[in-house]
């Protein structure tokens, strides 16, 4: 295809982008050719920003502009709870519940042999110091409920149960809202599994 | 929602482009963050250095980087045949069908009185100037199939008419591969009476 050189080299820089295609970069590059030149350059600036500025938190690996990030530094939250997770981007969806008032720990990933991400590869020594704080109470395991993240949830339980910290684990079942019967078996039994005494 | 000022900064700019939800911001944020530094400054770069140095042909007002576009500015291409386009983002796909060869001309939008679009609005006066050159043969009049784009071509037709220059318009009519039975009734209608003899 033709096109400006500028503009090919825009094209194929926002074609790396996740979830944009060539029709969906050709569409954002005429919006960037035709917006007025602030707004493109606030756009560049943005993404220069983040890169200087954003890196992990010294105490919980999520992402920080300063030492610590803006949840370990707050004095609102509960320090006696953490709540691990594999990555930074789990972080703002339990956020967005309102029902969590404690701090993170964020491991960079899952277990993974296949892939060969071994407990190395992952913030776990850093998690294990922060449980020689005998103010800890409680360690919230919130990998994902796949194959990799059960399997971190149960290398964690058994590494962190000699201290005597609390580990709980986030429940599996039903989506609320969601239809008995569009649920899939595996979701469905542990729903039975883990019923509820009302 | 929880997030450090220049991941916010950068989610606001990246809310802004077309097609671009809250879901994708957060989606191409976090790549942002995850990616090395040199891919992200890539993107910036890109971004900026379109908007210092692409702007529009001096002759066609297609997106150029020289005072010419390329297409313009190239030999093989055929100067004797110009194709009237609304936009620029109308080229490339005219361009990829490969069996057009000669020149562009830029209009910058299409007639629409009800938004109070006149012919002073586009490159119109710019047009009938470059079909003062005798060697001009042929004008093609490839603006959208649409309100605006059926107005503007009989518009630029009636103008272009008294100069002599042969003036055509792309054919409407089916799609090709396309079903007889989903074809709406314009379009079919317009398919029947521009029937060809085989």
């Amino acid at each position: 295809m033709y096109a400006a050189p500028s503009i090919q080299r825009l094209l194929d820089e926002l074609e790396k982008l996740p979830g944009v295609g060539p029709k969906s970069a050709q569409r954002i590059a005429y919006w960037i050719l035709n917006s007025s030149s602030s707004d493109a350059l606030r756009l560049a600036d943005a993404i220069t920003d983040v890169k200087q500025h954003v890196h992990f938190c010294k105490r919980c690996f999520n992402y920080a502009q300063d030492e610590l990030c803006e949840i370990c530094a707050s004095e609102k939250r509960d320090a006696s709870v953490i709540c691990v997770v594999s990555e930074p981007r789990d972080i703002p969806p339990i956020e967005r519940t309102g029902v969590f008032s404690g701090t993170y720990h964020v491991l960079g990933g899952a277990l993974s042999p296949l892939e060969g991400i071994g407990p190395d590869a992952l913030h776990v020594t850093e998690l294990l110091a922060r449980l020689n704080d005998p103010g800890i109470k409680e360690v919230i395991l919130a990998t994902n409920p796949n194959v990799e993240g059960e399997t971190t949830a149960s290398y964690l339980a058994r590494l962190i149960a000699p201290t005597g910290v609390k580990v709980t684990r986030l429940a599996s079942g039903l989506p609320v809202g969601g239809d008995l019967e569009f649920a899939d078996e595996v979701t469905l039994g542990r729903a039975i599994e883990s019923r509820r005494v009302l």
